[in-house]
Parts: structure tokens; sequence; C-alpha cells
């Protein structure tokens, strides 16, 4: 019997799928559920599902709603963070701002989703809060931090709070797809997956304990074009697709690993992206996730999926089980809140601080590992040293930047933000950078981020 | 007495100051002093300068020259190299193929002279066949390498060979020229310069005691201007006017410390360089040393200066004393040997293993930092941390190009190289880059580099 807070649980699609877990999970039956968000209209919404899954599948919680933060941390021991300050549309609105000083889908590595607009500044600001309010409400409480971007955020955690503190994404999920493709049973295959989160390589890959590499590179050559011709493909959604696609592929023989799930998005090279037409051939009709089309989509059907869940709560005698079957979701919070809570050991793939980890990497950068999770807490896996010319050409250069984010962020200096501009491939003088920074810092939203950048 | 080789003599503008010094140290008399060059032409008119300066100041010093290096390396106690395999024309050559795909001034870091072509094949080749002839013939011998790429070359040595390697420049002299715009006695400053080869910061910088950094502000704020205007500037050489060009302070400005000699050239941000035009106005009217006109004027000087100089020698009844007279130069090489075999303690500037002098780089980077040289050795200061800013936008990724440019050489991986001209910033696409690495490949001085790098 624990006590968990979920800080914006009024995103009612993530956290259905974490109340849905809870209740599934009979060994934190009498767990009191702190549900905290400052929309009270979708908090309400998020209570409702909430209290009503609970009962459909009789199970045993307390639920509690409050948008009062302080009140939801008071002496809890866990704390899953899912929190988008401001929501989308100021990064959209970023996003259409770039385009026009020549930055096609705008700057933040071309994943803008993931940085809530320059510098991450909204994000980081509400971590480093959050943390310090449960340094003094919490100390000993974990904080599963699942809001984006989870690598600067929890390396910043991990520095700067004595908070414990756990990145968790679903990304690598992904390596699924890949299995599935070779036609494996993925019950038989053993997968290590190491790197930083949505920067992450397939370390280890067994097929009935042989090296199941040679099986990609079979698939490579023989049916991969197949692949990219099938309806399956052509028709998918990129984020079922990018996975296999010839960006991929790409990214794996430049690079020398197979890269998983929004990897493929994040760490991609910058001439896979330079237009629609380009982006098309590495990553599917829809030009990928990230594209105007794939991401469009994403939105529209995430508002669709919304809408729709608002109304199945909302109305009163519909059966949720129905539209939510008792099956636990992938999500890894709930089983970790069990691991420990309960001492049950489970190798999850978690964001943790390196500590040798990953060998040439700081030990005070979080990376994204295999890790035992049990009654003593987390421990990362060793996953020794990765290629060479992937840590060169990848790590290396996605570390610097999340140092130059956090530098940036904790001096408040403007012009780490300005080199970063200019670094950019579609940079093409100084003054065009320092017009879109100075624009971008301009608009309403970030008027406390103008004051903190100097 | 102890026994000195110079590897590359032949390269007599340079050996005749080598020569000069070993002359005017009385406490090296005795001592032999091998000329090693492959070039018997150029090697005769380096040991007829050396017997005559020798005769002319009376000093004692046994000359000795030879073609063959192994023999020149036997035994002895300090090697000096100063090689540039096949010269400058490869170079120049490689420079006009990459222009005509975009790559104004050619690639490698804009100061191509540097690196000796694509990847430095040819200089790190060579270092390392002499680092292992030496591990044979003399393993207790010093190596003073003063031959480019220093950083790179001095990194791979002490990685992969059991040499004690020393790296020397003479860029950091370049603070002199800071010392005098500011009108200050150099007796009365102190200063200590760090980071990499060509890539080095005024990391303290005293007047009569006091921080001196001020002064340098306070030149930028009031005399600037007129010194840009001045004919001191608009008329000098690149060389002698870059320490204090617009370019110099504006790195200033953006890293947060003053960069001092090749380093203005070598790390300045790539929005300097974009064309003639741009770099007039950061680095004065010839564009700096590395542009069009800069790096012509050097290279003409270059050739008047040695024509003069091989005239001179070849003139039997001519006084080397009138035109070299016995002041040493200010070259570091003689003074290590001085200051190793007679236990004379000094302070140079250096190249050495890291091992914790800079704080956040690995121990096993070479470092350009203040060093302690005597009897016992070279021991390195410790510098502490450079500036954040600094570190993130200039020392990692010059460290990182340093170790992709290892990687490629080590395991003759053709796609780093790539990869790194996929980061030059006018890279346009990946074929673009391709094509331009096919063709310099291509090329009758590369054919051993096309058979390594696969």
């Amino acid at each position: 019997m624990v006590r968990i807070s979920i800080i914006g649980a009024g995103s009612v699609a993530f956290s259905s799928k974490i109340i849905r877990d809870l209740c599934l999970t009979e060994d934190l039956w009498g767990s009191t559920v702190t549900l905290m968000d400052i929309n009270e209209e979708r908090l309400k919404i998020a209570y409702l599902f909430a209290t009503r899954y609970c009962k459909e599948v009789k199970a045993e919680l307390k639920f509690e709603a409050t948008t009062d933060r302080k009140k939801a941390l008071q002496d809890v021991d866990f704390v899953i963070c899912t929190v988008k300050v401001g929501g989308y549309e100021p990064m959209e609105a970023e996003r259409r701002i770039a385009e026009r000083y020549g930055y096609y889908r705008g700057i933040g590595d071309r994943v803008s989703d993931y940085y809530g607009g320059i510098g991450a500044y909204h994000q980081l600001k509400f971590f480093l809060r959050l943390a310090r309010e449960m340094e003094e409400l919490c100390p000993d409480a974990w904080l599963i931090e699942t809001a984006n971007p989870v690598f600067e955020g929890t390396t910043l955690l991990s520095r700067e709070t004595k908070v414990k503190v756990v990145g968790v994404c679903n990304g690598h999920l992904a390596y699924k797809q890949l299995v599935k493709a070779l036609n494996l049973d993925v019950k038989e295959v053993e997968v290590e997956m190491a790197g930083f989160n949505h920067c992450i390589w397939l370390t280890r890959f067994l097929w009935r304990g042989e090296d199941a590499y040679p099986l990609i590179d079979e698939w490579i050559e023989s049916k991969a074009e197949e692949y990219w011709r099938s309806r399956e493909y052509l028709a998918g959604y990129p984020w079922n697709t990018e996975q296999l696609s010839p960006g991929a592929v790409d990214m794996y023989r430049l690079f020398g690993l197979f890269p998983i799930g929004d990897t493929v998005r994040s760490v991609s090279p910058w001439w896979h992206h330079i237009d629609f037409k380009t982006k098309q051939k590495w990553y599917g009709p829809s030009g990928g996730f990230d594209s105007e089309v794939g991401w469009s989509l994403y939105l529209k059907l995430r508002e669709e999926r919304l809408k729709k869940l608002t109304d199945l709560i909302r109305n009163p005698s519909a059966s949720l089980v129905r539209e939510f079957p008792p099956v636990p979701s992938e999500e890894q919070h709930v089983p970790i809140i069990d691991s420990i809570a309960n001492d049950k050991k489970r190798v999850l793939q978690l964001n943790i601080l390196n500590k040798g980890l990953i060998a040439g990497v700081p030990d005070d950068v979080v990376v994204e590992v295999p890790a035992v999770v049990d009654g003593r807490g987390i421990r990362g896996l060793p996953v020794g040293s990765l290629p060479k010319r992937l840590m060169l050409h990848v790590i290396m250069p996605r570390m610097r930047r999340m140092e130059q984010i956090l530098q940036a962020f904790k001096e408040g200096d403007k012009t780490t933000l300005l080199l970063m501009l200019m670094e950019d491939p579609r940079t093409k003088s100084f003054e065009q950078a320092k017009a879109l920074l100075e624009e971008i810092l301009a608009q309403p939203w970030n008027v406390e981020a103008r004051e903190h950048y100097r």
C-alpha cells in the first residue's frame, strides 16, 4: 500500500493507461492514487475514468483529485510526471515562425514536440520546481519522469536535486516491430538497447540464444524492398513504419547498430530531412512522424481519440472495460512501482545516471539502459562500449546538445541558444539565427524565457 | 652531451632556427646533431648551413647528415620531427578540387595546411612509422613533434606507442601582439594559455599581478576601431594582424576567453569564412592567413625566403651570422632539450597528455598547457576548468574532430571521412560529399590512402 501521484493527470489518454495498470496490479491494491492537474475540467474526466474503471474491474484503490500540486506531493511514495507546460500550440506557432526563416519543420533537432520550445525552457523550469517541492514534501519519493525532454530533464534533476529520478519512455517497444518483420517469436528473442532517451541502439539481439543481427542483414538484402512496396508500409501510420523505413536501415549502415523507436525520428542525419520529398524517400509516403503530414495526422488522431475517450467517460451508462479490456498496457510506470514497493525483480528499460554503464559517457549523464528494479531500487546493467563510429557521430553530439541545453537553461545564456542555432545546417548567417531567436523570444508565452535568457 | 636528430631537416627555414639555437646553447656543446632528410639536395644545404654557422659562432657541435632515417635514429636522445610528407602541392591540388564542389578554400577545418590532405593520412602514417622505429632504435628518446597536425599526431602516438612524445608549436607567442597592442611591457605581464594545439585560450592574464582582462575590454571599447583603420592593420601581414582582428574579438565575445595565435585561424566559427568578403570583414584586407590572398602571400614569401637563404648558404664567402645574428629564436625545441639534458627548470607551452590538467577533457587526450621542464622530464601545470560555453562550443567539437580523424585513420573507416564532410556547413547533400571524397582519393598521391580507407 503506497501513495502515488500523477502530475498532469488531465492528459487522460496517458493517465487512463496508468490508471488501468494500477487497477490490474493486485499487489498495489489498498494504495491511494492522487490525480493532479491545473485543468479542472480535464482532471474531472480523469477522476471519473479512474473511479469508474476501478469499480468495473473491482479493483481496490482509493482515488483523489486535486488542482493543488503541493497537496498532491505531500508524503507520497511515487510521483509520475507527464506535464506538457502550455500544451502543443505554442510549439506549433514557434515552428511556423521558424519556417518563415527557412527552417523547414522548425528548429529543435527536427523533433520539436520533445523540446517544448526554445531550449526546453518551460519544461525544465517546471521539472526543477516540481523536484524542489518533492525535496520538501516527499523527500524519499521516486520521481517517474515521463514528460519530455526526458534526457535533459532527468540529467538536470539528477545533478541539481536530491530527488530519486528515473526517466521512462515506451519508444524502445518498437523493437517488436523489427522482431515481427523478421517473422520471429518475440518470446524467443533477447534484446538489449542502450544510449540516451530517443537515441537508443540495439546493442544485443539474440534469437534462440544466437546472434540475430545476420537475420536483419538478410531482411535488408532480400525482403526490405518488398516491404517498402507493401500496403502495410505505404499506408501505415508513420509511428508504425518508421522503425523499418529506408531511413532506419541507412542509420544502421552508417552507425553500425540498429536504431530503435524514436531514435529514428530524433537522431537521424540532417540530410534525411531537407524537404518533404526527401523525408518521403527515407520514411515513407507520410514523410515520417515529424513531417507536415505525419505530425498533422498524429495531432488529428490524438484529438479524435481524446474526444472519443471523453465522450465515453461522460456517458455514465457506457462500459469502460469494453473499450479498455483489463489487459496491462506496456507502459513501465506501474511495473516500476510494483517492483520497488513489493520487491518484485524485473528488468526494465530505464533512464538513470550512467555511472560507468556505457563506456565513454560521463557518470553524471543519464543513459537509457536495461535496469534491474526491485525492493533495493533501480540498478542499471553495464552495457560496455558502443561502436566507435556511433559514439563519435551520434552519441557524443547528442550528449553535447543536452549539455548545451542545460548550460543555456542554468546560466540563462542566450548566446548558447544562438550558437546552437548556428550549428543547424539550415542556418546561413548569424543574422538569420539571431532574428529568429529574437522573434521566438518575443512571443507572449515566452515572456519569462525572454527575461531568463540574456 | 647528447645526441639529437632533426627528421625533415631539409626544411631549412625551420631547421636553421633550431641549428642556430643549438649553436647558441653552450651547455649542449659537445653534442652530436644528425640532420636527416630524404631530399639530398635540401639536406646538403642544411648541412652546409649547420657546419658554417657553427664555425662562425665558434660553437662546439658535431653535425652529421644522412638520408637514412634508421641511421639517424640509432641511439639518439632527442628526435625533432618537422616532416611534411609530399610537401604543399597535393594539398593545394586537393583544395582546387574541393572548390569545384562548392567548398570555398577547401575542406579540413578551413586550415588545410595543418592536415596534409584527407584525414591527415600521410602525416599520421609517417608519425606512427617514425615512433615505431624509435621504439626499436632509441626507446628512451624524446620525440619533439612539431609537424602538423600536432594535436592529432601527439594524441595518436601517446596512445599507441611507448615513445615519450611532446608537441611543440610557436603559435602561443602571438600573445605578445596582444600585449603590444595594450601598450604593456611584456616583462610585467603573466600569461597562461590552455586548450589544444591551434585552439588555445588566454586562461590567465595579469599585468603587475592584477587581472589584465579589463585592459583588453578597454582596448576593444576605445582603441580597436582605430587600430582596424590603421596602416599597421590594413597593410600588415595576416599572421601579424589576425591576433587583434575583429574576428578574434568576436571569438572572445562568443566564447569568453581571448583566442591566441593560430586559434583564430583554426577554430573561428564557420560563418566568418563564407567567402572572401566575409573573411575580409573579420580578418582584414587580406582575408586573413587562410584566404586566397593571405595564403598565396605566405607561400610566396616562404619561397622567396627559402631562395634567399639557399643562395646565401651556397655563397661560401657570405657571412651567415650577419644574416642570422647570434640571438636565440623563440622556438621551444632547444630549450626543452637543454632543460631535460641539463636539468634546467623552465616553464614552456607544450602539448602533453591531459591527465587531469584541463577539467572535462579525458586523460588520454593531448592538451596544450604550460609545463615545467627539467631533468625529471615534462610535467604539466593544472589549468582547472575552462568556461562552460567555450567547452561546449569549441573544445568538445574540436576534440571530437580529433577523435574522428584518429578513428578513421586507425580503422581505415571511409564512412567516417564522409560523415566528417557531412558536418561541413557547405555540404548540401550526401552525393556532393561522396563525389568529392572519391575524387580526392582518386588522386595519384592518394593511392595508399585509397587502399586504406574502405
